[in-house]
């Protein structure tokens, strides 16, 4: 299998972009192709061992940056290394495409190249979501999409079902609508229609799911809207930094702390690990025609690593495909409505 | 003045709600009533030693309870403690009226006994978000209004700075939008227009805000529908005490470790207090033509207290009229859209 990977994206590239997937392709035995800048890329490649039949090199002039407005940089970029990777996928030249490049662009790229798998209104994106001690949950959508219909939540509950199945190992993997209460009554008009046709699903839908429950893990799949899934995963991400910055202020006030944080610092490195994305890997692009993940904008080596080896099951496991094939279904329900 | 209190309201009523009027009436000149159960609430005060003078009791023979449909309670059980506690600020016999029961009810009889402010399409409940190390921010709204239009996010934005102004005394409170991107051109219809109405205000608008940056303290009153301010409520707790338990576990577990936690005990203590809900006082319903506090459906004794010597502002600083004088200048921005 190939693996192509935007060597330009990211605010790291290509330093840990590269250094991240020289040491992915340590523990892989697939085939690695680096899209970018030649120069640059080789450059930074000669400062590690690797094996060379491994890791590959596909020269890009262009770089889509975060400022571009995604839908003209793809258009218009075509020399780019997104447009480029993603191009590679579509040629059958590699299964996987990684990148931590403009999110816009990612999404761009996947429905104008790509293409939507038929029958999905709205690709989504699926990023893992910590529950401490326990795992993870698949939160989607994550930001795609700010505003959806009933039917669009009804998609990204059965992607990210058939996602969190395939490639996370879970077994008839539980699915819970983000509402503000547990009865059926509650929320918005959307919500509320995206209920009634999750009850209809074959989906092991466990109902309405409050905030609060989410991470406690209460389910394995977390459906809602791109708003709102931009909204738990950002508050998630500062509240948990910023608890564990207070904490450490507060472990190093005071002589007696002082010595109780020293004593108590591998257990604050513990948790802090359970909070950091790049030990999850990327973010799939679920609803398109080929296997992309998005990384985070300030994905380190270690994540690009992650990322890459996740990133894995993804394409092997045929999720595509799987998507492609519960379609017919959706439709049923959506319009026995 | 007099403040009514729901004696009946909340998991732990009467017992705690009576015990927290008792323990706010030491602390204050002002005259406490408390509505309900006759029989009930006296044998609770006979528990303690209080002055009758600043402490009375409104007979209520029904309750409003969680499970009960609000708007149809409010309307049917007209002799209940929720009903009876807004009429006396409705006739102005209290100055203030406070419950722990049902959500949808107070908003409800607020609503239907006091009535909108002139001008104010969507009341909302303001509810105060806590800055680790930093006091508080006022998330408006926090739940009431699942789905809002431009005009009501605008209404939001005042009453939470006048409030802030007023009860809080931030001067010239920052006012920012909850959107997933800092860009003006981010997010859905209705928060675009939004934006818009909010930057033609003389409010302190500082533009868009992500979610990440909420728990910072990245503006005083944080501004979102009432769907997407449970979202940021409910996680918020959920999370911190996840983090607050997963600290506990981690902390007690090995020999060294458990003399670190010895060491830090009041070090987490301090953490947990600035969580703590019944520390902050209750959630003001704005926007409606008298003062009505929410508090926390488990509102123990604390907050009980809290609520209620932390309501005394609200009531004598006059937000009503303030926002009432402040309607006309919000309708000739609504109307030059």
């Amino acid at each position: 299998m190939k693996i192509a990977v935007d060597g330009m994206g990211g605010d790291h590239a290509p330093l840990e972009i590269v250094k991240g997937a020289v040491e992915a392709s340590a523990l892989t035995k697939h085939h690695i192709v680096l899209v970018g800048d030649e120069t640059q890329i080789k450059a930074e490649l000669k400062k590690y061992k690797y094996d060379s039949e491994k890791i590959s090199v596909v020269h890009a002039s262009e770089v889509i940056s975060n400022d571009d407005a995604p839908v003209k940089a793809v258009r218009t970029k075509t020399d780019s290394s997104m447009v480029k990777g993603i191009n590679l996928v579509k040629r059958g030249e590699a299964e996987l495409f990684i990148s931590a490049g403009n999110t816009g662009a990612i999404m761009a790229g996947g429905l104008f190249i790509l293409g939507r798998i038929q029958g999905i209104d709205r690709p989504a994106i699926a990023s893992t979501y910590p529950i401490l001690g326990k795992g993870v949950s698949l939160l989607v959508d994550s930001g795609a999409n700010a505003e959806c219909k009933p039917n669009n939540l009804l998609e990204f509950a059965t992607m990210g079902s058939i996602y969190m199945e395939k490639v996370l190992n879970v077994k008839q993997p539980t699915v819970g609508l983000v509402n503000i209460g547990t009865e059926e009554t509650k929320g918005t008009t959307v919500i509320k229609a995206a209920h009634e046709l999750l009850s209809k699903s074959r989906l092991h839908f466990i109902g309405n799911v409050e905030a609060r429950e989410i991470p406690k893990g209460a389910c394995d799949v977390v459906v809602c809207d791109g708003f709102v899934g931009n909204i738990i995963l950002k508050l998630t991400e500062g509240l948990a930094w910023n608890i564990l910055k207070l904490i450490k202020n507060k472990f190093t006030s005071g002589t007696i702390s002082k010595v109780g944080a020293l004593l108590l610092s591998g257990k604050l490195k513990e948790l802090k690990s359970e909070f950091d994305y790049s030990e999850y890997g990327g973010a799939p692009i679920l609803g398109v025609k080929g296997a992309v993940v998005k990384m985070h904008g300030s994905s380190n080596a270690n994540a690009v690593k992650n990322t890459i080896l996740k990133g894995i099951p993804y394409a092997e496991t045929n999720v595509v495909q799987t998507i492609q094939n519960s379609v017919l279904e959706l439709e049923e329900i959506i319009i026995s409505e």
